[in-house]
């Protein structure tokens, strides 16, 4: 049996199809489909991967090869009606590597290749410039010995801007015809000595170097530690694309342009699209020439009436606007194209499917399902989380933004933590932007790093940035938390806190200057930049517009509620506050999965009975203060039952060590010994004892708990105080009461006595019950390894994967960011693991959980509500661990919709 | 059927045995044991756990029940020839729980049971004391109030005190009978008073009442809580043990004592005993009168010849050590015997395993082996872990530590870090230990904790006391390397470091002042205390005493070399220099399990070279530094190799977190800036830099490995050089070089890469090669959950259990102190999950990892190095486990060699 080694398209028998990708390459496939819907492309053929494979074993092109190659440039002659080498109309080729993958390290391009000085003057005949075809040559000499043979590029580079010394201009353009051929004369002389022979004139060298450079290209280095660390197999090969050259610049018939099917801005029904006469594709990316629209009214709101495409090429324009529909029906997408007019001939060089901003997702999408093009699942499908990330926080005016990176305003680029553009004065401290806020002011809050007694400042503040801390340090946590954009980990800026001065980029910035950030991009500005306001937040949360107005908010509803009939998993929020309730509610959510109770402690009235509790040295002390605290809690839980009404709220005890409540500075420490009456000594040796190496696995969690069951009493007491006055109003209330940081079984049956004891003994003293549901977070890897154990007392399981990947990892994600974003560019994490579960690893925990959980109690409940709730890999992860809900926080709440019916629709 | 619900023993037909505990419980099946070999303890009988369990289940005694006892009683009156309730010699009994398994919480032990006014006159005519009979009566009626029903305990007292304020004596024992009979009297009111019936006066209703008290007990809450945290069955239910009383203390023929079958303090075959006349058990305890030796040697050498057992009852003394060999030939160990004589009669009450010192344990143990008695292997058996540890220490002078505890000398109690006994002045710094040390002064280090930089000062000083911190802090795992005596979280005292002083038991000690540790068993003193080095460590490390001299240290070779050749587990060591090498083998290392290459650092003259790395800011600066520090490290391996010999050594590569290096306080950053050529603020810039959050979750481990390749590679180079020179030697060398802190597949293959490329390089410029491994350590739960990934690359696992401890229960042994040690008395975890492995919850993980393990590769060698390698119950869970190997310190080395041995005996 012999094998086909070459698959050739663009003729009437295009032998490829997309399907074909592990033997033609994801480039060969892609071109052999749009061949085979007679689009226009320049005819080539492909050398399949088995090729490659064979090269391997043998080392060097299989036998027969090159007879197979010199068939089909006899077939593309025949087609392109050029000759390979020579004649009137000489057939240059471009030779690409593509590989079923696409991967990086390979041999990449090289174009114009079979020229050599005996096509040089039908060249010159047929472009009528002498100067373009000693160009072409130059380059392709250039190419061909850096990409092909290996050669040093710099040598190339340093000839001609000798000559271009020689003659005294500047730029590469500015050389004649006979100063490009001393160019050559050196690039030559250059191969030759690198080489060790003379540049090859014969084309059919040319094409069999190249195509062997391919081949042996994938074996080299970069591309072997590439595949290693993406777990590619070596086996796959990479194919070879051999295809006809089409040229924009042979004279003013001629042109190149890119354009899409629809507005990647705005996602209007409307090709928009840009090109230049006679240009080859580089140009028009190159920015030299200003590109001219494709279409004439766009040309007319330019100013540049009379130049557009369709007015100087009428047949081609008509042209193109049939391709982009038959594109549209097939592709059934908005498709991103590239093209050249050769002679005013129409070759479209490439389709993809387009980039665009998420408004333009939305508004494609819902028309395309409108139009009948697509069905609500594709739609669904296919819109990318990100879309709903940029349409629900405000954006930076687009071409003031650009302007400003490259005017110097661009002060530096942090992580992007929360999305969103903000504005305002510098606050350096959290009390300094409460007040500032309070007295009009907008203010960004700077700071090295936040901590849960910044939560007011992070809170009055219209975005956060800060020097240090990753993707979810408390700044990005909590800033998500509040959908406030927020920058950190942002290393090259200094914060001065002595002076209130932040430095960066080398200039100072003070109290009263003003800066922008953008957590979309994770940039920051000096200065002020036009923002745009999110039209959905103002429907739903501001109510400051209706949705009648608003096209975008109209389709962002229309896809999610497609989703919310697709997805089968529920959606819950982390919330704290009824005000976090209503936002989440509002944004779609059914139900709390963790309602962190610490927060509630950080306000000033209550803090300080918070720190009367820790300071306490008997239980009879400790209860006292905790007393002053119950009716505060209770009071939260009120609020946060009603605004949530039948929906369930998990309300977790308290979790983090007690040292984050105690003050930190000297002077506070006085005033607050002063208010209890207390030595400021003893309050040091308090802050002291409490001062941990690792508070990550500190005492913290259920820990303090049990050591402090008064704690946890107090807690149940208030929880089910609460859901007993809210269910006297008429709510039926579901309190699901989460003990956090359980590793032993034991652990959660004794602090489920304490909250069982005070349930029951509320309900006797009150002759009311109501019902709840006593859980647990499985965030300890103890907890999943043993977690039939932990079933047994649990009626539901919520994944706590921010701690568990932490536990699982041993890595510290406050702490990871001197290694992490070097381990996740290595591929040793195919992604932040803090971001989107590692499946490979954390989830075998979670797989173990989930089975020993259902093992031991069949209807065990199961969510998640660490900070991966709000990702979509992580959630389509959880749909196939068959979890009941995620939690995520209110702002994600649509990201999370979208991704689990996108999840249920993947399971299909 | 009907099921026997009572079981008699002590007349000719004893109808239980030691195999029925789960019938009799544990005290029923012993009594019954020793009347079966005719052992005379007092008759009596048992009723079964099964009754106990219907009780349960109808809440009263079953019908019928009370029939068998009386049935039982009256088989007790023939046995014994006395009367219950009456007669002229009235049986009293003694009744008592007794579970299959030991547990507190239940009733105990009521005494005199079936006194009353009616046998009080009979009492008093045989035992010639109406003060005896009164006193045992008042005791009964508070013990049966109290224990049976439940009765406040201080209302007695309060009686008690009142009349012998009244009396105005002072003591107990100074009431008179007729004081007495008033006690009686106001006892009798005071059961009135609160349990709203009179005092029973019948036996009957009293042996009932007794029973059915100790059945409840079963159900009470205290013993609940502890079978739920113990993991015990509620089925099991508890035996009640009813025996007739026997009385020491009826005359001058009668008497009581305690005796071990052989000497418990050195293990001579010499009974060892105590008694007195006319007296009862608790009286010999109480100490009120100095007790008589047993036997008239001991007497003679006390000045009290003729007082003793032998010569004051010889007939006695001759049936006592005829019962001791009986005992040991029985129960094939020494025994532990409690006896009473009644009218010349002797009873033994109890006899049980004796407990012992070290020395005691190996001098009897082989002898025993000698006379035959058992086998070696039941001696390996059995001797505890404990007793090596002891014999490895330097110990206090048992009489002047207990006369010191109780005379003031005794400053505070800690934790037993590192066993042994040292004394010194007061060093508050490791420079000052080390200086003084030079001079000639014995010191000992104290410290609030230490950190890799005290190194020197632990090295020189005599014994290590810190103010906080675990068992396995860093002063506790670094001081039990050293062999050196170390009392940590020791947290009554303070130190202040300002004015030079620690501050313990409100008095202040200065550098000049001597004090005393006893790191066995946590104890701190002022001044000295006699201290007795060991023999075996005089033998064989210092060399100052010949085996032949030393009885204890031939019994400890003799066990050891039984030990080995019964175990199948190999036992290696974690040995950081050559010195630790030697000392090892010495005591029977055969390798080296982990050598933490950063120790290596911490010398004065290193640790430049070592901050110069890493204040580098470029890979050439850094590779400059490591040049200096290479062949430091090769000659330190050289040095372990040579020890070594042909033993394998495992060498781990760079682990802390880079920080640990740097200095700490101001003056010494402005000495190193100095000498760098730096600004101290450049320094401080990086201190602050490398300061984390959570260290134990940061960037060391292969994490520094991987982001600054030079130091893997420098450390592959002194190593594999090292190698290459000692094998040139002539010797057979093993390395094994070891990676740690992986957590995904990847982090070991890139670290691997980095030694191969190293050591091809030295082998291809040496022309020599040699023979190593390339493993990793299972200390991150992502590696074990992905051990068949990691296995694919690695020839060998060494598990870390510390870290995998700390990871899976996410617990920071550091910060543990403030609740870990709650967790262990409320059973959560049955002991101290870093002192043994929680192999229920880490005990998974190994589980999993070894299974992976071995299904990616067969072969692969298995071990582990953490701090658990050393612990007796941790070990056998090893050789479940199947690894091949356990690693410990050195001075644990002959403790692991036991407990191997122990587990291999145990799995047969």
């Amino acid at each position: 049996m012999t094998t086909q080694n070459i698959y050739f398209f663009g003729d009437d028998n295009t032998e490829g199809d997309s399907s074909m990708k592990s033997l033609l390459g994801g480039k060969g496939a892609n071109l052999a489909e749009m061949a085979r819907i007679d689009l226009p492309v320049p005819p080539g053929f492909t050398i399949t991967t088995d090729v490659c494979t064979r090269f391997q074993e043998v080392g060097g092109l299989p036998d027969g090869l090159m007879d197979d190659v010199r068939a089909s440039i006899a077939r593309l002659e025949k087609t392109t009606g050029k000759t390979f080498g020579g004649g009137s109309h000489p057939l240059l080729v471009s030779v690409r590597s593509g590989a079923p993958i696409s991967m990086p390290g390979m041999m990449d391009t090289v174009l114009n290749l079979g020229l050599n000085s005996a096509v040089r003057d039908s060249m010159e005949e047929l472009s009528g410039s002498g100067r373009f075809v000693r160009d072409s040559h130059r380059r392709f000499i250039q190419m061909f010995g850096n990409v092909v043979k290996g050669l040093d590029g710099e040598a190339f580079e340093h000839e001609l801007s000798a000559v271009k010394k020689d003659r005294g201009v500047e730029n590469d353009y500015d050389l004649s015809a006979e100063d490009l051929d001393e160019v050559i004369r050196r690039y030559m002389a250059v191969y030759e000595g690198q080489a060790g022979e003379s540049f090859p004139e014969d084309p059919w060298d040319q094409l069999e170097a190249a195509i062997h450079a391919v081949f042996q290209s994938w074996g080299n280095p970069r591309a072997i530690t590439y595949r290693r660390l993406n777990r590619i197999s070596d086996d796959l090969g990479t194919a070879v694309n051999v295809q006809a050259m089409a040229y924009g610049n042979l004279g003013n018939d001629c042109g190149t342009g890119v354009g899409f099917t629809r507005d990647p801005s705005n996602g209007t029904r409307e090709f928009y699209g840009e090109y230049l006469v006679n240009a080859q594709g580089e140009d028009v990316v190159a920015g030299i020439r200003t590109p001219l629209p494709v279409r004439a009214e766009r040309a007319a709101e330019l100013d540049l009436a009379g130049q557009s495409l369709q007015e100087t090429f009428p047949a081609v324009f008509d042209q193109l606007m049939g391709l982009a529909a038959q594109l549209e029906k097939h592709y059934k997408d908005v498709q991103d194209i590239e093209f050249t007019i050769e002679h005013e001939r129409l070759y479209l060089l490439q389709t993809r499917t387009a980039k665009r901003t998420g408004h333009a997702w939305l508004i494609s999408q819902t028309a395309m399902v409108d139009e009948g093009l697509i069905e609500k699942s594709d739609a669904v499908t296919r819109v990318p989380a990100d879309a709903l990330t940029q349409i629900l926080a405000p954006t930076l005016n687009p071409s003031e933004a650009n302007r400003a990176r490259h005017d110097g305003r661009l002060l530096a680029i942090g992580l992007n933590a929360g999305p969103g553009a903000a504005q305002g004065t510098i606050a350096f401290t959290a009390d300094d932007a409460a007040e500032r806020t309070n007295q009009g002011q907008k203010v960004i809050l700077v700071r090295e790093e936040t901590t849960p007694e910044d939560i007011h400042g992070m809170d009055a503040a219209q975005g956060i940035l800060t020097a240090r801390g990753g993707l979810t340090s408390h700044a990005a946590v909590v800033a998500r938390g509040m959908g406030k954009p927020c920058v950190v980990g942002c290393s090259s800026i200094r914060i001065d806190s002595e002076r209130n001065v932040l430095i960066a980029d080398g200039r100072e910035f003070s109290a009263d200057d003003l800066i922008t950030i953008d957590g979309t991009t994770g940039e920051v500005f000096a200065g002020t930049i036009d923002i745009s306001a999110s039209e959905v937040l103002q429907v739903h949360i501001e109510k400051t517009r209706s949705a009648d107005d608003s096209d975008i908010c109209q389709a962002f509803d229309q896809i999610l509620n497609w989703a919310d009939d697709i997805r089968t998993m529920g959606i819950r929020t982390n919330a704290d506050t009824p005000k976090d309730s209503e936002v989440a509610i509002a944004l779609g959510a059914e139900g709390i999965g963790l309602c962190r109770t610490e927060h509630m402690f950080f306000d000033t009235d209550r803090i300080r009975a918070m720190r009367q509790m820790i300071l306490s040295r008997t239980p009879e002390e400790r209860e006292a203060a905790l007393r002053q605290i119950e009716p505060m809690q209770a009071e939260d839980f009120r609020g946060i039952f009603r605004a949530m009404g039948s929906r369930p709220v998990t309300i977790r005890t308290l979790d983090p060590p007690l040292h984050e409540f105690l003050p930190h500075g000297g002077p506070e420490v006085e005033e607050l010994a002063q208010s209890l009456g207390m030595s400021a000594a003893a309050i040091h040796t308090r802050i002291d004892e409490l001062r941990e190496m690792n508070p990550m696995l500190g005492h913290r969690g259920c820990r303090l708990g049990l050591m402090y069951p008064q704690i946890t009493r107090m807690q149940a007491r208030a929880i089910i105080t609460a859901a007993l006055d809210v269910a006297a109003e008429g709510i039926d209330v579901h309190p699901e009461i989460m003990i956090p940081l359980v590793g032993n079984v034991q652990e959660l049956s004794l602090q489920k006595e304490e909250v069982i004891r005070e349930a029951e003994a509320l309900f006797e003293e009150r002759g009311q019950t109501v019902d709840y549901m006593l859980g647990t977070m499985i965030e300890v890897p103890r907890a999943a390894l043993t977690a039939d154990e932990v079933a047994a007392e649990a009626t539901f399981f919520s994944f706590g994967t921010n701690d568990l990947t932490q536990m699982t990892l041993g890595v510290s994600r406050d702490d990871a960011g001197s290694f992490l974003p070097d381990y996740v560019q290595y591929g040793i994490y195919p992604a932040d693991p803090f971001a989107s579960i590692d499946t490979s690893g954390v989830g075998i925990l979670m797989q173990m959980a989930v089975d020993k959980g259902r093992q031991a109690r069949p209807d065990i409940k199961l969510g998640i509500c660490g900070e991966h709730g709000g990702d979509p890999s992580s959630i389509q992860f959880c749909a196939k661990l068959g979890l009941h809900y995620v939690s995520c926080s209110p702002y994600r709440v649509p990201i999370a919709r979208l991704a689990a019916a996108q999840a249920a629709l993947a399971s299909k």
